[in-house]
């Protein structure tokens, strides 16, 4: 990599070469608002990743700014601990109103360390405490988190081998698709589930990902997960849905799981939980499955009041009505469009899949992701990619993005397929 | 317990029953300076806990607060994953000339996840990959988290019983006068390295705290860590100092480990790292340990700017001079005090320790610590207890207290203690 | 259980609950011979389970006997641990010359702990050294023993549960048939050791029964078999064959496995390789795998003398010529001639399968194998269950069982089927 | 090694490279007798090692062998899985009468598979259930099988990493006087078990040896063992004797804890249980122990019906009265006045230590024991290491060495010592 910048110094010589974005994005930002970022030489960037899906309703919402300034600037509580807060009982009032009573789900809330990764920890610990059983099912090119416990029930190969320690209690079980249809639905797990001699120990739980992200944009049908869903019950595993890149309205509905109609024991939340960018996650359960004892999982930041603040500001302004739902379906519409016209390309030989504003553009020549990326950063596009080898271009735009910058940003991304071509 | 407040009604219908401060401080909160809060009756409370150490510098801090509102205001990069930003820039900047080389510490910096079990989760992925060792040698009553990972290495068996799975990898050593003194250090440590024959697996690092503020508020002699520094120099195991309570100046120095003249090869930060309260983690590490591949080890969070910015103004404000570090020791010095004085008052059967501006109280009656919460709380002040029984009321202030304010606290704990007499 | 003779009040008061043959065969046995035991009330029995397959040449075989005998009246050593002695020299001379050079098999072989499963953990430990890896897969009903690290790869619940511990680092793929045919062999297996993102970490090796005798008298075939072999070589996983039920010319041949035409890198033997039911195993493996340290698995018992002897006779006898092959063959399809008229009748509800001398009777009524056995107990005649629910009757004769004495166990087998209907 | 005998070929061609003994002690040995053997080349050869502990009544015992040519002849039962058999009956009467009941111990015995390391993976798959944990406390130095289970609470470094593993669920604690008697007995184990915040998980059992034999011939005192038996006890933790080297007289009383009185949960006996080097174990445990369900833990060879007919016989020739006992003291002074007088020797630097008739001779110069051996097998005198780093030679004669041979054999030791100052 060449990057001229002088101001890159610092971060090629005091961070630690862990970091990731900062290598295909070689630029400093410093400001950013709705769709777009802005660079220290006053260049702006289309946002076609929103924070992995942080960022669902633009950057700085300027509605949100205004409700975390005002909290600010009459000195709310700013870190709170699991104390009760004005800040936390207005969040759960508003979450329980909106979000909770509509869809008639009865979840209790846990108030997790402010990662994705910690509010699936502490789903699986609920899990195993409530089963007395101690392994769980994932499913093929499952992401869930980089802690050693979400780790364990990942998919992929390199974040694995990070953990300097054998990854054990998790199985993974073929998603949905992952054999090309070859194979019923569930043959092999339900096989292994009923043989009393399969070698399969009986699991706590299943995690799954409605669609995952970091899989690759792999789309789970209605069907697969109803199935799925009653699997667990004739087989008394709990199901956990892990919603933290895909909740939040991100595939249209609040929860990814709504369409399908299935109700998960226990649901995992975070990235655009706080709206605004902000550490903040949550984990739901059935309140039968409520079996903590005070203080058995915590975490020093579980109560980060300016993100319940603006995750508060979020609810009222985007889920007190259907509009942002049904934005979400259009936009995405727009962009099937633009990846079905890509995909007929002759020569391209790609292959598209998404659901509500998340998709993916699959190339069978795995290099050229990475490629199409590269150029759309040169032509203002911040686009990245995911999938086990790094083969899917991944479109992720806040939810609230106008038609014209989403069909803006489909030109530049267009321009750098052909580019690569 | 008994609540009248209407108010506090959601927590108990919506929230789990995992949260465990709301418990004994039965109020809401709805503001903080300082180092008080106040609640929505309007009640004011003294704070001896300072979000177990995450508000160093007091609540809602006017210095950090007004760099924070201008950072917002002006649409400054919220989220940021790992991408270089002008926020980071600066923060690397005052770090690096304020903390790092003063102290002639040469570290790479790695953002992780902004929760502390996140930061030692990676401290140990590093220490596990650059040896190839699996085992980690951790100390009795240690406390370093509850994800999977952490949870292995911290002592508390109620915590640990919660992990659903056998906590594998970790073992246990006696921290420094576990054994009353009764055994020369490290006897025991040292005598299963050596011998071939022990069972004892050789551990890829030793984690520690300089004072276990969990743990019960045990404070480590500096030739004890130098000791311990110099078993892992002779044994190649890495040193690991946890410095998520005891940094940024909770003993005096920025970091606890200054004093004892050792110099860890990784070190964890978080809790008041940011400043405000908000979410951030650190994990510092010898240059030849960089060994991370990108992306290897990451989360969404690890880029909370707006923390940047608080920590910057954080360091700017208290670590460029010595005034804060010598406050600590004075304001220190007022705590052992009256310590000192109640437990020379016969038939209370106390115990005193500390450092810098952290100090316990260890009651025999192992029951009399969460009495004493209890009426401090009735009477304005919040304190917590720590120690396996909780039978340590700990002592943690902001830094910034003033020294009247700090008399008005001890007092108020004088009273508490007495009435339980 | 109704037991009437007072001979069985030591086992009841003295022996542990653990017991479990000699609760289908309440008697005491005292003397044995060929294929036939004689109880203390001098009933004969006829024996249709050999041992679990260790009496492959009969009880008490007259030529071993006499060997055996003469070696122990001139003080022939009895204990040698892993010394070199005369016994061993002529074994291993034997089975070089018999076994490995006719089938151009260049092993290396080792003398494990005289138990199948020291000979799997053996297998297990060299596989893991050779690899680097810890993960092996196993197959669905395996059996590869109870110690910890062959039950981790054994398939039965109840046994499995008995470890008291999880059991970890294995992972079942389906046998041949698991899934009836409607999955395209190893599709599944072939695609998460593939795909980077599976969440399956690339094994060392996998393990496998050519036929599983205890999961229920499973037949893999040829062609799954070469199939598997090729996939082991593409993934480079070590293929280990455990033929401590199925070796020794159960199945025809020697090995289970040369009428697949595949060569395993390592093959356990044990059972009836002594050919006189003395304890003894074997671990062969390709000698660039010999990979060990002088001691770095050893054993007590692993120079079981007597047992080398009785063992090289019995190579002389059995394997120098092609007759017990050709004898099993024929005895096989005495069996199977049988069995298929058993399943042909209306109303059974069973199936059969098997290979060589080993034959499964499986009935969709899953209480009715043990009913079978039960009324064959009474008609003198020893039959086991086996299979994940104890469905399948296995018919399991010595190899040397006359064509006569065949066919009358035949017949009270089927007297025994048709009383439980 | 230069050996020129043209009779190793075999072994060195095809014999893994794992075998021990055969490197130190290069040639092929045919016969033996007491305590005696004979390679092919008619040297005889003075044995101190016994089988590894395994040969207490000597090679080849007359009165054992006449008892046993004779159940075969009449062809007893050979293999009998765990059937009710007369050989089977016979034992337990004989055990019950001359063992258990004179020592007033009620146990109930199981018949495990006929390895040392299978009836100490049955203890500890027993004690896991019926405590519900899953840790298990060993000692440093301890030796207790090669199979997983065993393996992972077994001192030795060389060994464990043969795993291939990382062995979990076990934790080493000092034997006596592993810390040269400067802590008091206890002190750290009974600590981490009284504080909740210790990071030791309580464990299911503790699992020691009286003498540790591989481990280098370390003497526990009876107020050590009393002291663990009361600690066991008070903590509600199940205490393992592995009697496997040390039982059978081996220590003079049959159990190695007798005298010190004290009584185990679980007792695991092998090596020397069947008098003649057969292949043998036994795993006995308190009646309210015997939780098992039928089957739950097996083995093929766990009716190895002439080790019951030997193991018979030697309790009757040996264990009906008191002659054994008193002889093992004397012939146990006989070998300590030999040590002593050598250990006085000026320039030698070695120590001493042992009980009954197993001892050791420490030397300073660690590689001079190895030298010892080397020369003692020149002498005719077989002699194996044992410690750590096999700094230590192990003394260990059959029971019924005769003075005069005793004699000649610590003659020959003392001139193998002086030879390598």
């Amino acid at each position: 990599m060449t990057v001229t910048q002088p101001d890159l110094d610092v971060f090629h010589t005091l961070e630690s070469r862990v970091r990731s974005y900062s290598r295909g994005w070689p630029t400093v930002f410093s400001r950013s608002r709705g769709s777009r970022l802005t660079d220290e030489d006053g260049r702006h960037y289309l946002d076609f990743f929103a924070g992995a899906g942080s960022l669902n309703y633009g950057h700085n919402n300027p509605v949100l700014k205004r409700a975390l300034m005002d909290y600010l600037e009459h000195d709310g509580i700013t870190h709170g601990l699991d104390m009760a807060t004005t800040a936390k009982r207005v969040f759960l009032d508003s979450f329980d109103r909106l979000i909770l009573r509509p869809r008639d789900l009865r979840y209790k809330v846990m108030f997790t360390g402010p990662t994705g990764t910690n509010a699936v920890e502490a789903a699986l610990k609920l899990a195993r405490k409530a089963t007395g059983r101690t392994s769980v099912v994932s499913f093929t090119n499952a992401f869930h988190g980089m802690s050693l416990g979400s780790l364990s029930v990942t998919g992929n190969a390199f974040k694995r081998a990070g953990a300097g320690v054998p990854l054990v209690h998790g199985t993974p079980m073929p998603y949905d698709g992952y054999l090309d249809g070859r194979v019923p639905d569930f043959l092999w797990f339900e096989r292994v589930l009923e043989d009393r001699g399969s070698g399969f120990d009986r699991p706590a739980a299943v995690i799954v990902e409605c669609v995952q992200g970091e899989g690759g944009v792999n789309v789970a049908r209605a069907e697969w997960l109803r199935g799925l869903a009653d699997l667990c019950r004739r087989h008394e595993m709990l199901l956990i849905v892990d919603d933290i890149q895909m909740g939040c309205g991100r595939t249209g509905g609040f929860f990814s799981f709504e369409e399908a109609g299935v109700v998960p024991d226990i649901v995992t939340l975070s990235k655009s939980i706080s709206g605004y960018g902000l550490p903040m996650s949550l984990c739901l359960f059935r309140p039968e499955l409520d079996l903590w004892e005070p203080g058995e999982h915590n975490g020093t930041f579980r109560g980060n009041n300016p993100a319940f603040v603006t995750a508060t500001a979020a609810l009222d302004l985007y889920w007190s009505d259907q509009q942002l739902e049904k934005q979400t379906a259009a936009r995405g519409e727009q962009v099937e469009e633009t990846l079905r016209l890509l995909c007929a390309e002759p020569g391209l030989d790609a292959r598209h899949r998404g659901r509500g504003l998340v998709w993916g553009l699959e190339f069978a020549d795995r290099e050229r992701a990475a490629a199409v990326c590269a150029r759309a950063f040169g032509h203002g596009l911040l686009l990245e990619t995911s999938g086990p080898d790094d083969e899917v271009v991944k479109i992720l735009p806040p939810l609230t993005i106008t038609s014209d910058e989403l069909a803006e940003g489909l030109l530049l991304l267009s321009r750098s397929v052909f580019a690569t071509v």
